[in-house]
């Protein structure tokens, strides 16, 4: 049967299929809709406080009794230049200006947050922890393997996937270069992150670890996640096909755009967070592209840019917001998270059964 | 069966197949050995003359009688800035005067030549003709299907894919963003060419033209052609994968760079021929990126590298050659292409046969 692999049976679901951890963007139904529908529901907890995690997984529980994931940010090394901060808040101030917003307040004090959150994890019993922009201490993966939790890494090469599995990882999301959203990587190779397609991130990761790998990044229906099983998965996460649906929290404007576009409408970019993400090009990036000088690290123009996101969303107003997307939006549906995974069920159960005419 | 595709039919080959025409790179023996293993081979004639583009097709219609195809690049407008040719050179000179070459006289008076080309092609009844860079003329077209010539276009996404359909294109290969080699991206969105991974190329397109789809990028065996098919494609096309191979005409320094990578080997760079390819970052790439101004368009970029690359070539010094591969070396062997085609197609038969365990 294709849907008894590995992932399966080590994340106790019926089908190999995780729902990505958008952060921002999963709602408690989201999740329990998918884990109740023999996926795996995550999370997307990377800018929770402690307080809104606690009540998203109770949320969740009440739910659901089914598996789900909570999925973290590992923090990474930042340095604030008050400089290039300033020239960027003087870039960003006709926006502010036109939102009647104030300059925000720079808070790199949340590198201490990631313990506590697995603290958490533990104590509320989440069965499933996924992480990505590098990997957790050894000590916290020990624990949380101590606590029965299964653990998850992310990795957009070999030698981040090799990382990941030396460092006590159940099993491995390999972000492909299509994915939407931020870039998980965290090594670079001669001073630059990489941005492998799937058709060759797939092979060649499963390859190299032992561990089970999870293919991500344009997965929308029943093709891709067969099409990454047969590549060497044992698993697939999808994000931008989870968030158009009904129960997703992206807000309508953000659904819209993502329904919208077409095969060249998203672009990498790191105007919004200061990490490299991939989204649907909007004025906001195309401003920012004419910014003459260094855009700040992540999460420092995460901060600078959030008032602006939440700001233009509340208004529905894409021109502005951070519209991540992979690159297939042209099968995205505005379906239920259940009926998602039903057709891909079914689209797979057809091509098995039947043989693939082409 | 999963080889009795609408490519295979077409095409009257036994496996979708295709040794993708890498110009400079294939030997009658490579076109033929993957001809007669059930594939098809292709004559990369990018680059020839009449003369030898002739004896190339009779050298293979010596060793085989089975269809073959011949791939031609469409020339691209191209217009000569001296001052920037005459940059261009200074920089290359330190090379120059090491491989002992002088500055190398430029042609720009190619344009005729797709159209003789075509007329040998008729003249000598090649079954096949594929071509990158663009569409050729519609009449040039007609006149090939007027022969009874099956005419295969590429494209990088779907505004790319339905041209080459409307153009009347009888299939169409559609290049992922993995693709070792030249990009043949010809329609800029919002001024950038598509970079598309194929696991959102392939179905986005299959779904969007009423011709097949042949998927190229990064497929090196079992698994990433049976991927191609659940994906939407009716065929493949394979590059890096023959390239390596016993019968490639590649130097054995350009096949050892290919066999001793990793996946994050590979960038895109324009230094070798003023238009975009993948390639295995060297020195050349390296000192190119120094270079403070604009390079040269391709044709014009390429003749000025010619020299340097057929130099260093016959020294086998693999430090300044385009050594051209997509992002999968790390599956890349030196088997000969009767044993690529022969695996993939055991691969294949064991997945479909015994089902997929992941």
């Amino acid at each position: 049967m294709w849907s008894d692999t590995k992932v399966s049976e080590q994340l106790g679901i019926r089908y190999p299929i995780i729902q990505a951890g958008m952060a921002g963007n999963t709602t408690p139904e989201l999740v329990a809709h998918v884990s109740e529908s023999g996926g795996l529901g995550t999370i997307g907890a990377g800018y929770f406080s402690l307080e809104r995690l606690a009540a998203e997984i109770d949320a969740v529980k009440e739910l659901t009794s089914q598996p789900f994931a909570v999925n973290l940010f590992v923090p990474n090394q930042q340095r604030m230049l008050p400089a290039q901060v300033d020239l960027m808040n003087a870039w960003l101030s006709p926006y502010r200006r036109a939102l009647n917003l104030e300059e925000p307040v720079i808070n790199l004090s949340q590198t201490q947050l990631l313990e506590a959150q697995i603290d958490l994890l533990i104590e509320k019993e989440v069965p499933v922890a996924s992480f990505t922009f590098g990997i957790p201490d050894e000590k916290l993966i020990r624990k949380m393997h101590e606590h029965h939790i299964i653990v998850m890494g992310t990795a957009t090469s070999i030698a981040e996937a090799a990382a990941n599995e030396i460092a006590g990882m159940d099993m491995i999301v390999v972000q492909g270069s299509e994915a939407g959203g931020h870039r998980g990587s965290f090594i670079k190779e001669k001073g630059e992150y990489p941005m492998i397609g799937s058709i060759s991130l797939i092979p060649q990761t499963a390859d190299a670890v032992s561990v089970p790998v999870i293919a991500a990044g344009g997965i929308m229906e029943g093709r891709g996640v067969l099409a990454s099983l047969v590549l060497g998965a044992s698993g697939v996460q999808m994000g931008t096909a989870f968030l158009t649906s009904q129960e997703s929290g992206a807000d309508i404007a953000y659904k819209q755009a993502i329904l919208n576009s077409t095969d060249t409408s998203t672009v990498l970019t790191n105007a919004f967070s200061g990490k490299m993400a991939r989204g649907i090009r909007n004025d906001f990036i195309n401003y920012l592209s004419e910014f003459n000088g260094e855009v700040p690290g992540y999460p420092i123009q995460n901060q600078l840019t959030s008032g602006i996101r939440k700001a233009s969303t509340a208004q529905h107003n894409d021109k502005l917001m951070s519209l991540w997307s992979g690159q297939t939006p042209k099968l995205a549906t505005s379906r239920s998270a259940s009926d998602i995974i039903a057709i891909i069920v079914q689209q797979i159960e057809g091509m098995t059964q039947n043989g693939i005419h082409r």
